[in-house]
């Protein structure tokens, strides 16, 4: 790791609360071993879509107003941070720096993705986006990048 | 409520982490509607067998010695404290302060203080405690007390 | 101690953010040995001007309404709560659970309450209050009490 | 700024206590305005040197594990991380993600870094280093770096 790399690794570790490490790291030990990954995220895009329902709903005229009403909402949260980008096959959610892998680890990142998943697909469908767009994670997720991509579009 | 208790209402409050709040909400709402509380106690001892296999193992040669040694765990998670009181018919763990109120609301205290029951009866376990004394919590828990109580003796 | 003192007391004790507790002890224990109480106070009652300048200014058309914008502001920052209590000499300014105590020590309470003095007294000037009205502490503060009280009047 | 410097800056922002940040701005303020930075350092350095008595006390018998100890310090307090470098003039101290450019501003940082300055010195010389060691800042401070360097050897 270089400089920045090994600063960012620090962050990442105190990122997670104290308060509730502990059992999210139970929590993903447990399901993780039982239920099968397919399940597993449809549980969490489940949990992800009710935490929305009592979150603050971001709210914009662009693109760019949009994702700064998100990031306020992920900052008073600490769940890091969204570039929207805009491509041809769709607007890709780039989020960065979610506390997904501190509080789960890193082999629950083949499903605690879901949990943002649920929430942005809550907040297009809020906003009235077509029912015929949905919300797919861009695969994979490297553990080192803190990076998750979900691309909003047609089904490819 | 007089001025002690509006203080303590305050503070506990302000105790559970933001960072997951919502996330324990929407567990906490998804879970308590779908599954039994009996069933959602034993995940959740379950779950907190699981924490306490991961976090410090308090000791101490006394009561008090050990009371002190599980407080510092708790404050360091800011989980509360604990009393340990020996009376006739058991050893009675008073839980004083513990943050499941805040991030699992009122409802679950039917099923969130399993948690605890778990981390305890894995720790009297762990400190070689026969197997014939068992953990189990005193009823019921009132949502403004902010104490659960359980007793660690012989089966009834 | 009862009960209810030795919640609040944990509480207390967890207030405090880790991260600066020890700059704020070693501050308290320099100014408060070299620097007399009266100039102390005149230094926390500007620094506590300065911060209101940098903060979410609070409004209202009653005093209840005053008092609920004021603990919104307060909770935001884990500064503990507010009454405004208004009797035949005064609005009286109760404020609970700041985290002075805990930041600065027991001794500092003869001049920390002062930044919160700083506070409310720049906020009852913005908002229009006769510069005849003056905020003084009622003395004394209590080390157990972790309630400071100000009365805001015309000069007794 | 790249990804990489973007997810730092949003940590460093989420770094600094929320409770004490408007308190600690106001101090750099006031106090920067009206107290040359020669004397600040001073100051600085005492009260690093009066927090640092009553910090754990690092210890290690290579560069290796003293730097895993300080490290250990500086993460339950989240003040950032240190490499130890040897060097022919000298041991260097690298102080990554110190907290004070988020709590005391940039221009402070001529004089923020002193609180560290005393801190390490206090360290090096309770663990019996000669007194004709310095320890000095190694100039500038870049703002966007968040790298605090200092040379601990024979003054130049």
């Amino acid at each position: 790791m270089d400089k920045l790399e090994v600063n960012l690794d620090y962050f990442a570790r105190q990122q997670c609360s104290i308060q509730w490490g502990a059992f999210l790291a139970a929590f993903a030990g447990e399901f993780g071993e039982q239920i099968p990954v397919g399940e597993l995220r449809v549980l969490m895009a489940r949990l992800g879509k009710s935490m929305a329902e009592n979150m603050p709903m971001p709210a914009g005229n662009t693109i760019a107003e949009l994702a700064e009403s998100i990031n306020d909402v992920w900052f008073e949260m600490n769940w890091g941070r969204v570039d929207l980008v805009e491509k041809e096959d769709g607007l890709f959610v780039e989020h960065h720096l979610a506390p997904l892998q501190g509080a789960f680890g890193d082999e629950a990142l083949a499903w605690s993705p879901a949990i943002l998943e649920g929430i942005y697909a809550h907040w297009f469908s809020a906003m009235g986006a077509s029912s015929a767009l949905q919300l797919t994670q861009v695969e994979p997720v490297l553990p080192d990048s803190l990076l998750i991509v979900f691309r909003f579009g047609r089904a490819a």
